[in-house]
């Protein structure tokens, strides 16, 4: 007897998440234990409502059109379950013959995930999670997919900026990157570099206390040598004391806000070094950016999604797809089954043999790491100043 | 006898300005009048220095590359030349037997341009501008190579967002296009809505005074009604004082520093409406994005180059090319040549048929205007919200 699929989205989006999708719909499809492929129309919240779409009625051309479009096509939640909520969900699945549940989502996903589970061990219901997230913090697995085109695109833009920058070399320019406690996204703007003096010429990540005066300094002697400078920052920088390094500007009932680091860096160079100093931040284009897709990482989603059916139709639960890089010069990954409860809420930051000991770079271990995660090589562009 | 040919390029770098150099060095090796193809290194200021770099010996693999590098390849300066500086350039012009001068720039490169023609117009030696911005604020002609890539640009990445914000919609999102006092740019963010209710919800425009109330009562009831609302806005919003619409937050000797527009609006509706808001600005990517540069913007910023040079070797000076739209139901241009002095410091902003009475949106006569401009359609996206 056939059951349904239920396939939910969780958090934020990225530039791949529906390629998960995408795969999970053809691998659902040509399951024979599989009938409906529901979607849940607005994340975990849908599941609640009963929200479900039968996506397996949708024609390949439009299945498609997943693999470039930015968002959840399913749409998602930031909708907080309470148990309660996870207590009504068995029901919620038999009344709809809902045998098998995915959740596709980073750490807070996952924890939805496996709370899902615990309700729904002693049913024969699955419950398997896909990875996601940009900011590739989810522990144990090798990265996540929808950090290699997050990682591509600070790549790419840095080049670009940095290409822009070398051309009119009047200022200081600061690019803010995602990711508030993990650099993971920051670091990965040194795959711009191609040759010497390339941009970026300073990053700062979150994993390091920032140090003004180090900052300033590293600054001035730069902008000296080149004129340009482009300076990568994580959008989560924090002092010594461990408080955001731009002084709150109001607070609202229980949050308090903060400007943008990159703002606030560009006006310190301005004031303290008086070298003229511009901000960009790019923010949400960082996960939204087709054009600056990798490859790899849509391959590696559809990938993700292909094998959580996989699993989940075989029975597995409680378990998230695991990405491992196999050994070997030539990057190749194997897919694993994770316990869900090993990657609840861990959260995995950049580790130190990736940072340099000023704090003001990567290593290039760190290079070596990612280089294959954001795909075919970045553009090649040509500047005859070097020529002189 | 043959004469050299030299290629000076002014102010900020556009998407296309590299292919517009690729243009110039194509046609002048074809010509039986010009020897070297010098490039100014470093802008105007690098005429008085006497950096001129012959291109005519790059290979064509390596020019090829002009057509997607972005900045600009042999760099560019904000020098302002004093009248010193132009009454030396005759006799540098005659030492490196440069007869045919070519200035590809915006409003002020144009004024340089004429400057020189005006020392130059005695002596054979012929100067014509090439017309650069992406702000698109040259008058006369019909639009200006480079505003075409960033049109693509911000339409491209409005409509990335909008995916985004729909998929997950809990807040404003408010983007901050470039373009201080011409709206051009943030109006070519409308050429991302495919749908109804497709994003840019509001636009907002330096030409008209920014209403801090109506603004407010715009985002509000598109918030109730949408859920995610995405705001583009120009980087120079002034309001009916003509003051900038953020308070100043610095000063340093004479110039007085303002914060983020986009950041102060999303400030704003956080404060004033209690709706979660964020804000991106995009910035220089707007500028140095290739992935975004317009196919169609690309071709006509080679063609201007070319154009330049069949009019440099056949004695025209005092010039610059114009653009100029053929009438008619499909998309054609026709090039010009425009007296230098009709196009020197004259700013164009956005006529007011183009926005519409509250002052939050644009006309489908822009458009209509702007739509071929930036080249290929967009990307369709999915959303299977929409089939619920």
């Amino acid at each position: 007897m056939k059951s349904n699929l239920l396939i939910v989205h969780g958090g934020g989006p990225t530039a791949v998440i529906n390629s998960s999708l995408y795969g999970v719909i053809t691998q659902a499809k040509k399951s024979d234990k599989v009938d409906k492929i529901y979607g849940a129309i607005g994340g975990s919240e849908a599941i609640l409502k009963e929200n479900f779409l039968d996506l397996s009625t949708m024609n390949e051309d439009k299945l498609k059109l997943l693999l470039n479009t930015p968002g959840t096509a399913i749409g998602s939640s930031r909708y907080a379950l309470v148990q309660e909520d996870y207590d009504s969900m068995v029901d919620i699945f038999k009344r709809n013959n809902i045998k098998f549940v995915l959740f596709n989502g980073g750490n807070g996903s996952m924890d939805t995930c496996g709370k899902v589970h615990a309700v729904c061990k002693d049913e024969e219901i699955y419950v398997v999670g896909i990875p996601k997230t940009i900011d590739n913090d989810l522990s144990i697995i090798d990265h996540a997919p929808g950090f290699g085109s997050a990682a591509r695109y600070i790549a790419a833009t840095t080049a670009e900026i940095g290409a822009d920058v070398k051309s009119l070399p009047i200022h200081v320019c600061v690019i803010e990157a995602m990711g508030r406690n993990a650099g993971w996204i920051t670091a990965a703007s040194a795959l711009a570099r191609k040759n010497k003096n390339d941009a970026p010429h300073l990053i700062y990540l979150p994993e390091r206390a920032f140090d003004e005066e180090e900052f300033l300094e590293d600054v001035k002697k730069l902008y000296e040598e080149l004129g340009g400078v482009v300076v990568v920052v994580s959008e989560g920088l924090k002092n010594k004391a461990g408080e955001s390094i731009v002084p709150p500007i109001f607070k609202t009932g229980r949050a308090t806000y903060y400007g943008d680091v990159s703002a606030h860096l560009s006006n310190l160079i301005i004031q303290k070094l008086g070298i003229k100093a511009r901000n960009e931040k790019p923010g949400l284009c960082g996960r939204t950016s087709i054009a600056h897709q990798s490859s790899v990482d849509r391959e590696e989603a559809v990938l993700v999604g292909m094998e959580a059916v996989k699993a989940v139709v075989e029975g597995r639960t409680g378990v998230m797809i695991g990405i491992n890089r196999v050994p070997g010069d030539e990057y190749k990954i194997e897919t694993s089954l994770i316990p869900i409860e090993e990657v609840m809420l861990n959260e995995r930051i950049l580790p130190g043999e990736y940072i340099n000991e000023r704090g003001n770079n990567v290593t290039d271990e760190f290079v070596s790491w990612c280089k294959p995660l954001i795909g075919e090589e970045l553009d090649e562009f040509i500047s005859f100043k070097d020529e002189m």
